[in-house]
């Protein structure tokens, strides 16, 4: 497979992507938690299956583009947790007319656009805002939310599921116990909301999603659904959190070293920013950084990061890694070398499909394999 | 069309852009430059049309892949500005053979390997680094650059062409001042360079390529080639800097307007990081920003930018807009906005096609409309 490596390339390691799988599909199982995993990390029908084959039948997603990808695939039961775009009602119509198919109500003035435009039935989420400020209503607002949830509960065709709270402030923690103190937080707060509507709306779940909560707490106290999605892969902003180790992070860019700099200690790579985003982290040491360094050795199975080392600067095409005399002595012009990404959903959207060590490709929503003459 | 735009959608006004062309095709005559512009900006076929039009028939990209697409079109002189790819070596045996194909050594070590492997007649540029330290031979290290020179000259396959040089330190200028500062300093250690090798290699070239001095400067003294890029589209980084001014960006993302809330003056859109990517610029007045906002109106055209009003955060798909009391009067749930990027390149590669104002569909090397059922 090796000789056919000749840019950057996604390889993921199926054994750990595979334990990834089952270590959050048995938490949930043992906290009594609908898993509702979300897609938008991987977008693969083929890694789709491997949820499948772990027991999910009920998926998260961020668009509508990405529902009607995975309806293809097969997937029945998903929720677009993103605030319903009302200029793809007739998408969603068409869509809600074939499977069980549940959006989000960020904004209580999307309602009556909803109940004009929508045809079919369809589950609708109150999205819910715990602190993080990015959208949604106000856990502590009950007199909007007492308004949504009434204008849903008389809506013929508006099918009332539940809350549903994406706790994005999380990716923003230091530490475990920063996580847990906002997770414990939210739990409190979204139980005294279910206390409160219950009476009206005696079925409502509530849905929670991040990956570091999902992850690092056990206090899942009146949840009834996760919805997860970067713990697949991980990558080093969740290491960095405490979400995962670095042993646990599932795949990495492979990209052929391209020049050195002996004197600089600097390794230039092919692989940028439109490999693997800009994203970057502060780590421990105050290191600004694109990707730590592994060596892809025999069936393309990596090894250990590699100390002092670390991608320290990315334009579009080029990678920057420093490096010390040990690196220098073990990277090559011409090697190939794999970055441990710091923001996996962002990296695997733009490299856009996959191998496997085994030398199977895997598909991505955005995947161009088929038009390009240099994959084979 | 606008019934059409359910879904972030990269505008082009092609009149800027035919503009941007024009002038830097202008400069570029009257200061007697070769005019080699770079693609990896728009990666268009469509756009590179444009180019052919203002007299164009010298090119730059920054992989193997982008020089085989433009091949494809036309285009028949292609240098690969970006190091030389040791794994890609029998593509460009293979391209070589057709086309004038112009590569670039940054590395010494790669020059026997070149030798080994390359089959064909292929031109090759010495990489200069000015100051930027990305890669190149240091522009002072007359000792490795004699040594590299000696051997492409000696090399009968690899036929060199002169000295190329990226001053991306300019990207970080605060100032057209301190762009021309940088600027001038190249091009006087740029031609002590000239005048120490020109005994033995009359025949080279000096190539430069930053969009902010090939935009701002007005001294070309000794340089014999210029290929910037950006100045295609444009962008707020670029405006920043001093290269452009607002009105001169000739695209924009369209994006829908999923949630509005007025308590925080902010607005949601559907529009985010796998968009626009994650690059940000620090404003004159200290805001972070990932874009700024302005209104399309009839035909797609689009006014001002919306005064205190600028993209503030942005997720995987989600983006943030701050706005004031003005700013939520004009824009309405279900709205389209259209949001001048931070980054041009970056946004053209995640967007992957363009639409112009007439409506008609553009391609990217990463297009990917004909799979799509909901573009039409």
């Amino acid at each position: 497979m090796e000789y056919l490596i000749r840019k950057p390339t996604l390889l993921i390691d199926r054994k750990k992507c595979l334990n990834n799988i089952s270590k959050i599909s048995i938490k949930a199982r043992k906290n009594n938690l609908i898993f509702r995993p979300h897609f938008k990390t991987h977008q693969s029908k083929i890694i789709s299956q491997w949820f499948r084959d772990a027991g999910v039948d009920k998926i998260t997603v961020s668009s509508f583009m990405m529902a009607d990808y995975f309806a293809s695939a097969g997937w029945e039961d998903i929720t677009i947790a993103f605030p319903v775009n009302l200029r793809e009602l007739d998408q969603i119509n068409h869509l809600s007319s074939k499977i069980k198919l549940n959006i989000l109500v960020s904004d209580i003035n999307s309602i009556s656009r909803l109940e004009k435009g929508l045809r079919s039935n369809t589950g609708v989420y109150i999205e819910i805002d715990t602190g993080y400020n990015r959208s949604g209503l106000g856990v502590k607002d009950y007199q909007q939310i007492d308004i949504a949830l009434k204008q849903l509960l008389s809506s013929r065709q508006l099918k009332f599921k539940g809350f549903l709270c994406h706790a994005g402030d999380t990716y923003n923690a230091k530490s475990k116990v920063e996580v847990i103190s906002i997770h414990d937080n939210n739990i409190n707060s979204l139980n005294d909301l279910k206390r409160n509507f219950v009476s009206i709306a005696p079925e409502l779940k509530i849905s929670i999603g991040d990956t570091p909560s999902c992850s690092i707490a056990d206090n899942f106290n009146g949840i009834d659904e996760i919805r997860p999605g970067n713990f697949v892969f991980y990558d080093l902003m969740q290491e960095n959190i405490g979400s995962c180790t670095l042993n646990e992070i599932s795949l990495i860019v492979l990209c052929p070293v391209v020049s050195v700099n002996s004197i600089r200690e600097e390794i230039v790579i092919y692989g940028g920013a439109i490999h693997m985003s800009k994203e970057f982290i502060i780590d421990k040491s105050g290191n600004k950084l694109f990707g730590k360094v592994v060596l892809p050795g025999e069936n393309l199975h990596w090894g250990d990061v590699l100390k002092n080392t670390f991608l320290a600067g990315i334009s579009q095409e080029h990678g920057i890694i420093k490096t010390d005399a040990e690196g220098l002595k073990r990277i090559k012009i011409g090697d190939l070398v794999g970055i441990l990404p710091v923001h996996s959903c962002l990296t695997a959207n733009l490299m856009s499909d996959y191998i496997d060590q085994d030398k199977n490709r895997l598909d991505h929503m955005n995947s161009q394999y088929n038009k390009d003459p240099y994959l084979r």
